[in-house]
């Protein structure tokens, strides 16, 4: 058995409180969804949002292994021709071959929100459908409250299934709208559509009742094939279903593939890169890929997962790539940073003690709150230095900030003074910038760019700042920076922690710096 | 039809990460449930935990209105007596008229984890529970991985159950330990469970595979009347049955009572008391219960939601005592704007010029980068000043920052210098700090308080940095902080936006002491 997955953290996932996506931003999360393979990513909603067009066209010029993009949008408007209607032309205009419009099959939607009659919308249905399959499209149609329209209408509301039937829909989408419906009833409305209507139908729940994840699965175990959800639950009022649980819960245990063979083991990994970009902690407690997913606090529970992992872990933690914690741990993650290694030195031998060293030294930074997912370049320094590849290029000897407000006109706030050693040589200089971050970036790349030249290709491209501990006071909590570099044709991140948003913000610009160094003598 | 109510959240609940209760927290939360009106209170478990122990001590003076306390412990050793058994003879000590005892029913936990037979383990559940019961005790039966135990030997996990039945327990819990169980698996064996036993179930449910909520609900639909679970779901791993979310789903949905007549509206407020006190903020996206369960984004959802609530909303979120919440962003309209301006000036004219002279503003705002959805107190303060309210408390004249790296060991890297003027009176003074945020965070509160010393009762609880755009020199990206402050009694969230990380928290930081200083003006 196989279930198409269908991906709207872009478009859906936006409408949750707190999100809001550059389109950078999207490009990464549409590139990590597409690497673990998942057949659909609804990425905006062209008519509604010029930056989501925006993202449309960027996207031109990409290529996806997997993922095909779909555009959403509204059929048309009543009364009007889908030939002239703005929405449907600017889906037109995103560019596509898969678009996903939403129509009205709740009776009450339709003469008392959007104020029309059941036939006109019927129309519209048929109509908006009509005329994108005539430029060429794949059309799904959502059936917007479809549960809630059963349960008022179910003649109409099956009435609306099939008007995009008859035009041609590819999938029919049951979608609980405002989450509210139960897995039993929902599963005897799904029995009947089946009578009425006979393509492939699809499942776009949301979490008001709690009760998202159940009810995909119950769908798609009831013969729904295509799931639409967001990747960690992120949606409007209680978020969309959890894909990645949805995805753990078929492949793992009903055997309904839902991504390409051996992918998930990725789904963890997936998980962390999505959080990362939208910006959000990762929810600890989510299932499969949260971080406490299989963290074992009570001691009878630890005593049994020693004897036999299945007497207090449902799935093994590694068929998802995450991992199994304890309290008190000394083997976490380390299958996860030898296969890093092993990219990095292909040859090293398993017993060799640098190994012990890295993994101890990863730990430690960890537990001082360095998370290395996001931050590649920060971790292979740590490999090439304890293996004794990386010799220092330079040495910060000393910095100092000063800034100045409230802020003047065309001014600049903020200068750093900083002062550098290179081969015994050293060198003061000073810049200014907006923040005593920006001045002190500009002070150290002035100042080691008088010795390294190339380091004058090198800017920054992403700059991310997370506070990891909101006890007391707040200002004073641990900073997490995550930076992206690039010098046009590469990218590299690196990370920095540390009670004071400049030092963090500092090590992570060192790591930088040193990664490219390295690369340039290394190549 | 009824469900008792069996909240574990002192006991179960305190196995999750970060969880650890006082024994006056305790307390607080287990008056807020009884408040509320659940039946049962599993408050800890007395024969590991001196803790608990104590707890139950000091609980033996303590008055309830509805619910009763349950001491839980597990069932006699392996081979030993039950009359002397530390665990049975500490379930005594603790002094409730409720004991819950688990009990292995799982062939494989019996062999390999506990090591003894099958038939051992059938006289370890009788004679603990008999004895017990020559106590005085009414005697609940957890019967621990029940539903593994089913589909590993079905056989054998029905005869626990007989044992406990024979041996007089009022109820057998049917625990899915491991949170494994499917929605429809589960369905079953309960209706083959009902065939083989007589006495009351219980459901007992984690969320592992994302589904506890459901399994719950349709437990209860199934002929379970005991629903055991965690008020937040908290909860070792991905935590425990979701109570608050059941228990509406029960009552609003299925007219199943939980609760005493009334108290549903109660269950917002009880959800708030419990997150306090165990120290994590409410999750927003929980059902019915958190921030956002009610609030909409989507211009199209608010639209509908002016129209008729129930366009986009399951249920009246005053059933619950939670609030509908209108999100401010660029997918949200002016709709969304005056609802807001409404709450805060509720006889304010449809055509009073201030309403476009707000809308103008915030729109201008968020061009800029401000996002107002997360901040409340900043929005409304824009609202009193353009109806003219407001008026300023202080002025910033000026201020300097240093910062000095790399880091010493046991020195603050920042200090701030601030000057302000009140009613004529100028302050000037100075602050250490964890980078200059820090640092200019004390110096203001430092300043101003010698004004105003009701400052001195208000501290951040929590600080967000965005970057807004990462073109170019990203350190010089635009940089969005949200802050949000408490003093104890309630809190409430800021907005600042600039190119200098510095100036955006100070401008979050100023309006958050604007907002507390007229709200106490205007008390």
């Amino acid at each position: 058995m196989r279930a198409k997955i269908f991906d709207s953290t872009l478009r859906d996932g936006a409408q949750a409180e707190g999100i809001s996506f550059l389109v950078g931003d999207k490009i990464k999360i549409a590139k990590a969804l597409d690497e673990l393979g998942v057949d659909f990513i609804e990425a905006g909603n062209p008519g509604s949002n010029q930056k989501d067009m925006e993202f449309f066209h960027v996207a031109k010029g990409l290529t996806f292994k997997h993922s095909k993009l779909v555009a959403f949008g509204s059929t048309r408007r009543c009364n009007g021709e889908a030939s002239s209607d703005a929405n449907l032309l600017a889906l037109l205009e995103a560019g596509t071959d898969y678009v996903c419009i939403f129509g009205k099959s709740w009776d009450f939607h339709v003469t008392q929100i959007i104020n029309t009659t059941l036939e006109e919308n019927l129309l519209m249905i048929k109509d908006s459908i009509r005329f994108l399959i005539s430029k060429g499209k794949h059309v799904f149609f959502d059936a917007e409250h479809f549960f809630d329209g059963y349960k008022s209408n179910k003649e109409y509301a099956i009435k609306a299934l099939q008007a995009a039937e008859e035009a041609g829909a590819e999938c029919l989408v049951l979608c609980d709208t405002n989450g509210g419906t139960f897995p039993d009833e929902m599963v005897e409305i799904i029995k009947d559509v089946k009578k009425n209507v006979h393509t492939e139908l699809g499942i776009h729940a949301h979490n008001d009742s709690g009760m998202a994840i159940s009810l995909s699965v119950l769908a798609v175990l009831n013969g729904v094939t295509q799931v639409q959800g967001t990747f960690l639950g992120y949606g409007e009022r209680c978020g969309n279903a959890n894909l990645s649980a949805i995805i753990a819960n078929l492949e793992l245990k009903r055997n309904v593939k839902c991504l390409p063979d051996g992918n998930i083991k990725d789904l963890t990994n997936t998980a962390r890169v999505v959080a990362e970009i939208s910006n959000f902690k990762l929810l600890s407690t989510l299932p499969y890929v949260g971080e406490t997913a299989f963290a074992h606090k009570a001691g009878m529970h630890v005593d049994g997962v020693f004897k036999n992992s299945k007497s207090f872990e449902h799935i093994s933690p590694d068929l998802v790539g995450n991992e199994r914690k304890f309290l008190i741990s000394e083997v976490a993650g380390k299958a996860t940073v030898l296969a890093k290694i092993e990219k990095i030195y292909p040859n090293v031998e398993k017993n060799d003690p640098r190994l012990s060293m890295i993994i101890q030294r990863i730990k430690d930074l960890e537990y001082l709150g360095y998370q290395f997912e996001g931050a590649d370049a920060s971790f292979e320094l740590i490999v090439h230095k304890t293996f004794g590849a990386f010799k220092p290029f330079f040495e910060v000897l000393d910095f100092k900030t000063i800034g100045e407000g409230p802020s003047k006109a065309n001014l600049h706030s903020s200068a750093a003074i900083i002062k550098v050693s290179v081969e015994g040589i050293e060198e003061i200089t000073a810049a200014n910038g907006d923040g005593p971050v920006d001045a002190l970036n500009e002070a150290l790349r002035k100042a080691i760019g008088r010795f390294y030249p190339i380091l004058n290709m090198v800017h920054l491209s992403d700059y991310k700042v997370r506070i990891l501990d909101g006890k007391e006071s707040a200002t004073a909590a641990k900073t997490r920076v995550l930076i992206e570099s690039t010098d046009g044709a590469s990218t590299w991140s690196t990370v920095g922690v540390s009670k004071d948003i400049i030092e963090a913000s500092f090590k992570a610009l060192i790591d930088s710096i040193e990664y490219k160094l390295f690369k340039e003598n290394n190549k």
